[in-house]
């Protein structure tokens, strides 16, 4: 996830693509940077970090022209630094480039390039653009753009200047947004409506495969195969702040509908029906794995949960023996690291304190070592043997959602992984995980749908001063998680408890009325749960049930039900997370909370 | 622990025997019987279970006679079964016995008593006493007990009748309760005051080494040489139900308080200094233990917690990697045993349904099992390839104390005895770690006597909603018995959590005035949790600190500390669970609540 800005216009292009990335830069700030048209010469300035420092730089030496692009980036490929960061440029510099997105064939595209001569700057995957459009440009920069992004797969919304052609700005999107803005004397380009919202309310909703061209007469838009389209304009009636929560009343309630989106780019290029999975920068031989007796998942808060999941999976499916644990409880309690460990660590942020620490005990010790993060370039991701990233954006609220569920989707993949490598698992079966886990995206989708009867729970549930989550296996690492949601942003003292662990103590504190979320997930325990959750209904428990739309049991004894389309078991948590997600969302949202900021709490935890 | 009573009168012996064991039923239940001295014949009645069946029995087939003894059997040694039960008869059958206590040299003493022709016909213990008295009888029974008792080393009290001189009662006691009860016409000897209550509330309460004759002339008191002793009769002034709970007013005050001994019980014979631990029915060679690459401590509840303490002290000093899990997890998630695993199950009744499944699946795949509990002859007890008993003695209290802080001794045993047969801990640091544990009974008879600081705190907690507790590593895991304790009979929700986690989410829950206690028994941690206890106090959280008396920070930062005498910090932890059972107890008791019988709350779980 990144944020790309285009003008042309009377004015001076910095101005605007400076003010434009200040409202984008909730979608990353690993680096910043700008390409204008300076006297028919692209000039460019980059710099890693936040958009200050290409501001200061700017206002020393500011680029004068009137056609420029801007991107402020979130690492996916290639870690934060001046030369990673965006616009680039092609190898003859002819052409500048910003792009938001994931070119999946890459690799591919590079080397084609390489062999007629181009030479890589970055490690980006960006690079390869404004080669290929280099590559197809025979006089017309338009066709050479329609050209090269028809061997692009992934996703992109990019912007393209070109000195060839110094009196144009061109611009195009796949499954990444793009708007245009339609000012007075000057036109735009965003990612966002918030970018352009100081200049103009008038834009253009780009769809897939739509182009745009804009140039002194006005902006003209075009389908792939250079036939002119006409769109309605959109006027825009929310302010700016709403806008930048892309209309959500909060980040968390945005990052949690963008999670169909993130989950896809997580297994994208990585998972694929009938195919091994592969990640870039973990690769293991079977030799090698055997080689490992044991698996540490180590992770705080959120992380942690997800690495539950990771030990479900991986004893399932690899049956090698996985411990999982706290980061500040692993890292001084002297464990058993060896040669044959496996350390696996789980953080957002990639700098949490804590985790960062038991991965270099770990290394010490001479432990292999992965980090599954969100943020490319993070201490984490460096100090690690391999990382995979999960591919999930920035995350802004403090409470994680697509970071999560992200997580899980990659312990999965690692799991399958392991298994598949080791042979433990026939193909059949790894066939109907893969589909599986690619079925998730859209059935997130449709969970999301469900809203109604998540608030109307909510609504119960809010005034309540205790509330218990029950699951077994892993619908209670679920439970685990969701009770810690409801926690961080309702400030609810809730606990999640193994289904059949409640009866030896915690028992005593159901009373009359006591609100109870039953999770009954895993097709082999829901009878043990029934009987479970009788026990405790009968001493006045109300039970909200949390099931498969066809398990008429969970009708019977729940008072009310939240359902999930149909899934394989394991993979049933991801989806009914998003429930507990929404739940603690308007649980918060009914008494009033601040949703993104809670009480006491920071994003990411870089003390011990 | 069990309970004894004889009787010397005018009326029929066994009803007062019966009557009698009715009131000490609370010392144990496994067996019952009685020996009545009929026509200066010793007739013997006993069976296995409750009381009642012995009852029946005299019902149908009641014994006659004047002079008697009787036994409520707790087992320890043989499994309670009619041949294991008591009274016990020399191998002439000519002297009958009742014993409460352990004769930790029996072995020894069965050995030389075989070889001078004696035949056992029981596993227990007590058996060698009556022929130990046979033994050395030369007509004179006072003077035979005298010497027997001479050679007995542990703790006794005995009741004894012979057909020799069939009209006289013996008595003597050793670091087992025994009492007098001067009647009129009859007198009465007992473990304890309720049992003879109905009929006389004049007793003589024995000290150890103290020996008495009852015969028809009345009673009469003697040291162990002999000579007379003169003693104040003590008026009982309190009711039975009182009695019942040694003038305390719950079994749980009770068994909290009984912890010196039952540590010591456990520890009997097992750990002695400067001598390699050894267990009655758990022996491995160094081969046998090499050979096995994980431990499985699988349990529920407070026994679950008593685990955690195990993981980390085996761990730590034996280096095998172990992996604790609740009972009724652990048996769904299709865990990775094999033959070279090896099960530990921890269970205070030895019949917890989801542990004794747990235990059946693992000896299925092959793993060696090993079981702890309370309760000789349970069926985890009987299932196990081994047992380690807790010598704790009945837990009537549904809210375990003894049996959770003897687990966790046996814990520590055992792993110890592990790092002295893998040779992974020199030799002077195991003499520490020996005295360290034989060091602490006396040192909670210490901290027993700190309630006032504990009450105080009690009132200042009484009428919270939500309490948290606070600690790392070992103090992490007492954290958890110590939240559990508290909802468990104060029905407050309370929760704990690693020192270093609660800021990933439920710090959110603080807020001015929450109250936290914290527990600051891990030297190297002291610094770590400082800081964690600063970022809540900064959020406004009262803070009541329990560590060593010298550990100054704890003062500084605590609004009120409860403190524990100097021990090793592996086992500053089981000093501290005494404060925080009374923490529990108190907060209860200023509650009103019904402190035996919580809500929803039964003894032992015997379904899943």
């Amino acid at each position: 996830m990144c944020g790309i800005v285009g003008y042309l216009g009377k004015g001076q292009a910095t101005n605007f693509l400076v003010e434009g990335l200040s409202k984008l830069e909730y979608r990353g700030y690993d680096s910043a940077g700008v390409a204008v048209l300076e006297n028919n010469s692209i000039e460019i300035k980059k710099h890693k970090g936040r958009l200050a420092n290409l501001e200061k730089d700017l206002e020393e030496n500011n680029l004068n022209g009137k056609i420029g692009i801007g991107h402020t980036r979130w690492a996916t490929h290639g870690e934060p630094s001046d030369v990673n960061s965006h616009p680039h440029r092609s190898f003859k510099g002819e052409i500048a480039v910003v792009h938001n997105g994931i070119i999946e064939n890459y690799l591919e595209l590079r080397e084609k390039l390489k062999g007629e001569g181009v030479e890589f700057k970055s490690e980006t995957d960006t690079e390869v653009i404004p080669n290929l459009i280099q590559h197809y440009y025979e006089g017309d920069l338009f066709k050479a753009v329609v050209k090269a992004t028809k061997e692009l797969q992934g996703s992109y919304a990019i912007g393209v200047i070109s000195e060839r052609e110094p009196n144009k700005l061109l611009a195009v999107r796949k499954d990444s947004p793009l708007i245009v803005g339609l000012g007075e004397d000057e036109n735009f380009i965003a990612s966002d409506i918030p970018a352009v919202l100081n200049r103009t309310r008038n834009v253009y909703l780009l769809d897939d495969n739509e182009f745009v061209l804009i140039d002194e007469n006005g902006v003209k838009l075009f389908n792939d195969k250079g036939e002119s389209l006409s769109k309605e304009i959109y006027h825009v009636t929310w302010n700016a702040d709403s806008a930048e929560k892309g209309g959500y009343d909060s980040f968390m309630l945005k990052e949690i509908h963008e999670q169909p989106k993130a989950l896809k780019d997580t297994m994208s290029g990585r998972v694929i029906e009938g195919k091994p999975i592969t990640f870039e920068d973990f690769k293991l031989t079977k030799e090698e794995l055997e080689g490992i007796d044991r698996i540490y998942i180590v992770a705080c808060g959120t992380a942690y949960h997800a690495g539950l999941m990771g030990k479900e999976a991986i004893e399932r499916l690899a049956r090698i023996p996985v411990e999982v644990d706290i980061a500040s409880e692993f890292r001084y309690r002297n464990p058993i690291v060896t040669e044959k460990s496996m350390l696996i660590v789980l953080s957002q942020s990639g700098e949490t304190a804590d985790t960062l620490a038991a991965l270099r005990d770990c290394k010490r010790l001479g432990a292999k070592t992965l980090a599954i993060t969100n943020v490319v370039g993070s201490t984490i991701s460096r100090e690690a043997d391999s990382v995979i990233y999960t591919m999930a954006g920035p995350e802004i609220a403090v409470a994680s959602t697509k970071a999560y569920t992200t997580q899980v989707a990659v312990m999965h993949m690692i799991a399958i992984y392991f298994a598949e490598l080791m042979e433990k698992v026939n193909i059949e079966r790894l066939n109907e995980l893969k589909s599986g886990l690619l079925s998730i995206p859209e059935k997130v989708l449709g969970v999301l749908e469900d809203k109604e009867k998540v608030l109307d729970i909510a609504k119960e549930l809010k005034d309540e001063k205790d509330i218990f989550f029950l699951g077994r296996g892993a619908d209670f690492a679920l439970s685990l998680e969701a009770s810690l949601k409801l926690k961080e942003i309702s400030y609810i003292h809730s606990e999640a408890y193994a289904g059949g662990e409640l009866k030896h103590g915690t028992i005593a504190l159901i009373e009359d009325g006591t609100k109870v979320v039953s999770t009954l997930l895993q097709r082999d325990l829901i009878d043990k749960m029934v009987s479970n959750i009788v026990e405790i209904k009968s001493r006045g428990a109300k039970i909200y049930g949390v099931s498969f739309d066809d398990v008429k049991k969970v009708n019977e004894i729940s008072d009310k039900v939240l359902t999930i389309p149909e899934v394989d078991d394991s993979f049933a948590p991801i989806l009914a997370a998003i429930h507990m997600q929404l739940l603690a969302y308007y649980v918060a949202s009914e008494k009033g909370c601040d949703i993104d900021k809670p009480r006491n709490l920071a994003k990411s935890v870089t003390v011990e």
